[in-house]
């Protein structure tokens, strides 16, 4: 048995996670997987979350807690453990660090619909929400199209800043800018991404003025919190979700839903892009939204503890 | 954060982990506890089960695994990872084996019912079921009563002769015997204690025949299976119960209960015994009777995470 932390599981290549997160969209296509609903354990103002799901090889648990009050004396308000073991005898193989990677496969879901979805082509793009997942998000942008230009958008300046320095590091040659207001940087970039925790939209907008950008959502992930203006899914192309639950779960969608911005039939699921590339160009809008699922975490934890224990990464648990 | 595996629990003293057995019932006295229904995972022929609780300083969360195909490939079939974490802050704190973890805590549950209800000069006693829990029954039994001769039964004579070697070693000058038939076993003890997972009762005796013993059911965790024959529960002075779901979850119980040899009215909760003790004696009889719950777990995990941390056992995790 193995304990994957995050220093290990961010040395695993971008492009490993992302192949295990198209390995989980390959599971729902060929119905390979079970995924039983997460289980919600609130407790005074905090929350357990239970997600466990099974492949043919593997199951995985990630128990995930959410404590609002942490933030007060600056400790993470989510915390995660994931437990990885053998689907064919039911022997533990790994312990991994929930957070680092949650933040992996989601950073690697939002690549994944960047390099289904964009046009090959795209050469400016920006993040709304300079958090931890705004970082893993655009670390698969980057991987997945030759950015120029990268604009970052934060309530707080000197996040978006703090975000800056630390991508520098690894992408020395990109321009990257602050931007003042969201709006700015969605006028300035063909992809945008969002990954707030709003309940408003970011910005405002008319449908033209989002006309031919591609629009990632990762935040979202609850019926009260929305990222983007209507403008958006009223002028996309398609709407993509990663998961049936996010039209549920993600305001971004029941809202215009509700109001009837948009018909459900509009809404589709991004598993079949991924195998079967739909036709992009400059003249699209895509709206991808994803609120995640623990069938993610079972494919991504998977490949850290297949490629991890090749390369002798982690710490091996005395059993 | 510390990773504890068999050899650091099972290396902490006897009284300590009793000790936090006593606590969970003290908890379950003051109320002050959090322990939501288990979450039942099927997949296939396997399940895994989910038990979240929560304290005022702690929450634990035990995955159970049970791979019943493990048992013709020579591998366990049930497999488990508890992770125990701060209530006050959602930070992770240790990760423990699991089936090492239970087989203390139950082992702890059945002495602490020896001690709180077995005459103080008890010398005979029996365990029927020579697995890995008579061994943790045996081990807790020992430690609670001087015992100068401890009977084993085992529809296996091998695997009873193997617990007689196991046990030999840390207590040298008891007489160990093995018995031809659970019923050998039971006229010649004073104390009774089943660890087995049969559906039928493992002997035949009328209520005369049990009376003055004391009986302790490990086994029957479903309602389909039954240790004991209804004449012990007919000649209990009392039945206690270490949890009221063992009334619903236990043929031990819930059989008898249904065929209107006792009523509902003999079951009363084990806690208050632990506080103020029963007026025990040679002339009483007493079933008790464990199904195990997720507080059990969590105050043992706490104890072997406090009293591990001063003794540096373990393994440190590199978070």
């Amino acid at each position: 048995m193995r304990f994957f932390n995050k220093q290990a599981i961010d040395s695993l290549d971008l492009k490993d996670i992302q192949k295990a997160v198209a390995h989980a969209y390959s599971l729902v296509l060929d119905n390979a997987f079970h995924m039983p609903d997460r289980m919600h354990v609130p407790h005074k103002e905090n929350t357990l979350l239970l997600m466990p799901c099974f492949s043919n090889d593997h199951f995985a648990t990630k128990l995930v807690s959410v404590f609002p009050g942490a933030a007060a004396s600056g400790l993470p308000v989510v915390n995660g453990i994931l437990v990885l073991a053998d689907n064919h005898t039911g022997a533990p193989l790994a312990i991994m660090d929930g957070a680092a990677l949650t933040a992996q496969r989601t950073g690697a879901v939002g690549g994944l619909a960047v390099a289904c979805l964009a046009p090959k082509t795209v050469h400016t793009a920006g993040i709304i929400g300079a958090g931890v997942q705004g970082i893993s998000q655009a670390q698969f942008l980057l991987f997945n199209r030759k950015i120029t230009t990268l604009w970052v958008a934060d309530l707080h300046e000197t996040a978006a800043r703090a975000m800056i320095e630390t991508l520098k590091k690894s992408h020395p040659n990109v321009n990257f800018q602050v931007a003042k207001t969201a709006r700015q940087l969605v006028d300035a970039c063909q992809v945008v991404i969002c990954a707030t925790t709003s309940t408003q939209p970011v910005f405002e907008a008319d449908p033209e003025d989002v006309k031919g950008k591609t629009f990632i959502s990762i935040g979202s992930f609850t019926p009260e919190m929305k990222e983007l203006p209507d403008a958006v899914i009223a002028a996309a192309d398609a709407v993509y979700v990663d998961t049936p639950f996010a039209a549920k779960e993600s305001g971004d969608i029941c809202i215009p839903l509700k109001n009837r911005v948009i018909s459900k039939d509009k809404i589709q699921p991004f598993a079949p892009v991924t195998r079967q590339p739909v036709a992009t160009g400059h003249d699209k809008t895509w709206f991808f939204k994803s609120v995640g699922m623990a069938l993610f975490d079972l494919t991504v934890a998977s490949a850290v503890y297949r490629l991890g224990k090749e390369k002798n990464l982690g710490q091996v648990l005395q059993i």
